[in-house]
């Protein structure tokens, strides 16, 4: 039974990944830290955990935060794991952490990717970099695995790396023709309230955002051309919709030959074999955003449009489970030599 | 491990049994028999479920639907079960009918129910009323496990006997001053489409509906009666709101006494203490219908309105769990001796 | 052409009352008052209006929002109004406010109406109360007529007030039965942010809230209380549905004597036939809030539940036109002599 | 005062068209005509047209619909209006067909666009082919105001069409870059009930659909050729969100030359300078559907991806407005020779 820590508890991303630790038969919560909420417990603020969690919410301070765990989820922003992971590290923590911090693995890419959302460039830890993994499972399972400070990734880049890398790693795809066009739910802003996130202001709402470029863009960028062995860069829209849960990412790449969509569903199944949360469908399929809701499957639907020889995937997960807290347990599992599904084995409920 | 087969697997009823059996560690799905999508595999009508459960749709005659169960569901409509019941209690099943068939236990009582829902009055199988249970565990846990036929309750009655029964027991509330005032969400109303429920038509609709009276409101009154040991008359108004699941009930009763809430909250608690998923909450609580989604809890507010000397009771639950393949997933947990929260006991996601 | 001056021009009952005005023939709106956003276009504030008011958002003592109007109003939280009103009246304005500041009519009621919510009892124009009336046309169109200060009906209130009084009027009603279930839209939360009202919390959500009373009970039981011409109390029931705009009330009264559903068919007919904007229906119509969607609309539908002698009125508005703008600009077109129906004769659209 | 016919009046095209007709000073609508609820009054079907239009809905062959009209409106789906038109021609009458029937004007074209959606290719009226005009009055104001048949442009055609126009027209596109990402609200496949449009199913569901062929992909390249005047082909993308009203469509192209998104602007406002119902708006704006709800207005959001030299422009549009009744109401405006906002100046109503 390893022992987990959560910082960050009280946000979206603290709440799914405790869900999901209650169903984990080889781990156990220890710890609850988050700035808000301190001193009560976690299901005074989210009741449905009532008797299944009522651990107190710490401070980051508090000396029973200083306990030892086997593992920290960091569900924080940017900037604050790369500042505390080192110490967790030092207790001998693995260190799983949610934001941009551990997504690059060298000061120059931390860098160009901070300055691009407009944050202080230095790292905090720029020793610890190189060290981290970039903790997509379906592209880096082995480095994972022996790996102790994973960078989850973004919600968005989960959706449009799986979606095109197996074509990209054929070089299926001129490398400056994608299009990543991405829908998401509400729930991927996060608990903090916002005039934009406000029902009334959002029941009917659909609407572009951050048009000057988004902060996952440099990881969709840096995976893709990993694959492809070339650089690539993507033109990428985030959209929000009018739903709690689930991105649908659309993706567009003109073909460097032509290929069938049979021969596209082949490669794809072959790409994911043993990525058991991958399912590959026809573009005849009826598949959406909600048959994946509350579960760490990604979906994609691959098309080609023959009349001007171009890819189109359609990718569909659920932001806070697979583009969050199901790719964090899912890098958890790795870790720790658990089966990768562990935990994350469920349909999910319709409708 | 049980053998389990459902009747009506392709309704919202099915799928929901479908979902909660696949998690329950004693029971296993050996056939699932509905009149639409026969042949196919269950995951190819709900995606979901692909890679945990792909059994075939079968016919009701089909020789595969016929292998022994253990138990049978059926999530199906009025007036089926009564019928196809006979057959398979008398291969050794046990059954567990979703609708009116066996919610009631005498020849009368059903035709009072059927007259007043508009169907034929005459029970297909009068013999079998009497060795059936209504299968609310909360009240009748005793009763149930010595039962082959249970009635599972409707899910506004469910909410609405379970918010009151504890009052009533007491005899703190007039008889005929009981006004059950629920909202569901529309998945109440099951799979099939109807002009009523067409998305554009539903999603900024409230309306109440069938005011002429409600199929549920004769059991609700018949659980009230019994627990009040007098007559009970209800006056009941069903309203449709645009969530998918959820269903809110706020219970209105003139006090016999004054009680104050602290009362009413201890009185409350100690009726359901034996109740794993009952939880009782003052008026001051924040609670509503999403704290409960996806789960097996009932929730209960319960106040006072001093003012007027009136109890008002505000139940949430999940119209699909607890109002309907939770209960069933309970009912067969105590029909089998297995503890009553198997396959039950999880938290539920949020947002 | 009469001169509109908007007070609280950036919320919603400011934009609303905005809209109404721009198709109203005789109104013309010459200045826009907030607290925030100010110097920006209301335009800018509210795209949709680009081209159709483009007036600046002034601060209170902006010399261009001292400029003379004939109309002001107030769409403004409780002690705004009733401070500032009185410059307005001094300048030969009416005003016409939202909150509760100018819905009483002695120093006695609003201290008790204020103590209720919690706010200071003391009223800061007491020398006003007498002068104003309250604000439903259908109740005191004639005193409204004569009116230069009006206090608009609160949502909720409106709803509840229309669908009982004509049963109370003729004393059908026993007085202290009546329960208020009312259900409103999160667009009468108004538009500023709250954990509450964050899409995410609310998109699945159904929940009562202030069960220990809400402001809008004061002026029901006094309106009801007038009609009876006796002392009136209500249980009352406030709850958010997630819908942007609509209020459903359901309404319940024991019945003093036995009445048919024709009975009372005919007899709200006749009370709201010089109404225009209350429709009453039979219980087997088919009426949803969606049906008055962006109206003046009240729609009735009046039943009685024969088997325990009870009323039920279900009242239908959108708490944002009846219950709130298209009120006010009502009661303007009254104060002015306008007929009552000018800017507001419109069906609304669907869906 | 022209006379108005409207057939298939019971759909969301009718009921639209008919509350724009309400408001219109100079059309009064004359009979309504349908295959469903004839005989009774529209205003049943309809509940928030009581009182504004009690019309009945007419057999096609009731001698009342027989009636002289001064132009028809055919919102029916394909197949229809290329039938019936001839008739109401002959009698004098005008035709706006929402259906692909006259969205084409040769022979072939037509037989290209059914068969592409599986319809049967011959046009039953191909001598009036040629005499028809495309229904986008902001590329074709002045052949529609001397046209005496219009085929109004199908919703996301509508929206793609103006949003890439004003670049297209200029070259700075690369013909065969083109791709339309477009997300629909639910109202766009009409009234008809399906059971991907049930509420339960829809409300946390995004999808893709007909990813082998959207039929309004002719008109769109069929428009955007004639602006470049050479042979463009589009990727388009059809999805479907859980709103009842809007359609977002996302444009990308590969810029010819380099283009500042100020160059753009200037662009594409000189291209709509004449065009009341168009808005231009830069990167940084905070547009979204809920902005043009209810209203004939196309809100156009430009941005350039100049990492990659890509056009971006985000289109906005009320799919039931400017993608239908609106701008057929803007088309029967040009033909009647009113002013093109007549009836259609309205900011609509938020939230």
């Amino acid at each position: 039974m390893i022992r987990v820590k959560v910082v960050g508890a009280t946000g979206y991303g603290g709440v799914g990944i405790t869900e999901l630790l209650l169903q984990h038969p080889e781990a156990k919560l220890v710890s609850l830290v988050a700035r808000e909420d301190v001193g009560v417990p976690i299901s005074s603020v989210y009741p449905h955990l009532e008797g299944f969690c009522d651990l107190p919410v710490l401070a980051a301070d508090d000396p029973r935060a200083m306990e030892p765990a086997d593992v920290v989820f960091f569900a924080t922003p940017d900037k604050v794991g790369m500042s505390a992971a080192r110490a967790e590290l030092a207790k001998g923590a693995k260190v799983i952490d949610y934001s941009g911090d551990f997504r690059f693995t060298t000061i120059e890419a931390y860098a160009d990717y901070a300055t691009r959302i407009g944050k202080d460039p230095t790292h905090a830890s720029p020793d610890l970099l190189g060290r981290n993994v970039y903790g997509l499972a379906e592209l880096h399972r082995d480095a994972i695995r022996v790996s102790d400070i994973v960078g989850n990734p973004g919600c968005f880049a989960c959706s449009c790396i799986l979606g095109m890398a197996p074509a990209v790693k054929q070089r299926l795809v001129e490398p400056h023709s994608i299009i990543c066009d991405c829908k998401t739910g509400v729930s991927g802003a996060g608990k903090k309230v916002n005039a934009t996130y406000h029902y009334p202001a959002r029941y009917e709402q659909m609407n572009a955002y951050k048009l000057a470029g988004h902060q996952h863009v440099c990881e969709v960028e840096r995976e893709l051309s990993l694959q492809a062995g070339s650089d690539i860069k993507v033109t990428f829209t985030a959209q929000v919709m009018p739903v709690c849960r689930g991105i649908l990412s659309t993706l567009y790449g003109n073909l460097t030959r032509s290929v069938t969509e049979d021969e596209l569903l082949a490669l794809y199944r072959h790409f994911f074999e043993d990525s058991p949360f991958v399912r590959v469908y026809n573009s005849t399929s009826s598949i959406g955003t909600l048959n994946v809701r509350g579960t760490n499957y990604c979906n994609l639907v691959v098309s080609v449009d023959t009349r001007v020889n171009r890819l189109r995937v359609v990718a569909h997960i659920d932001n806070l489970v697979k583009g969050q807290a199901g790719s964090a347990l899912q890098n958890m599992n790795l870790m720790f030599g658990f089966p990768e599904t562990t935990g994350l084995d469920r349909p999910g409920i319709y409708p």
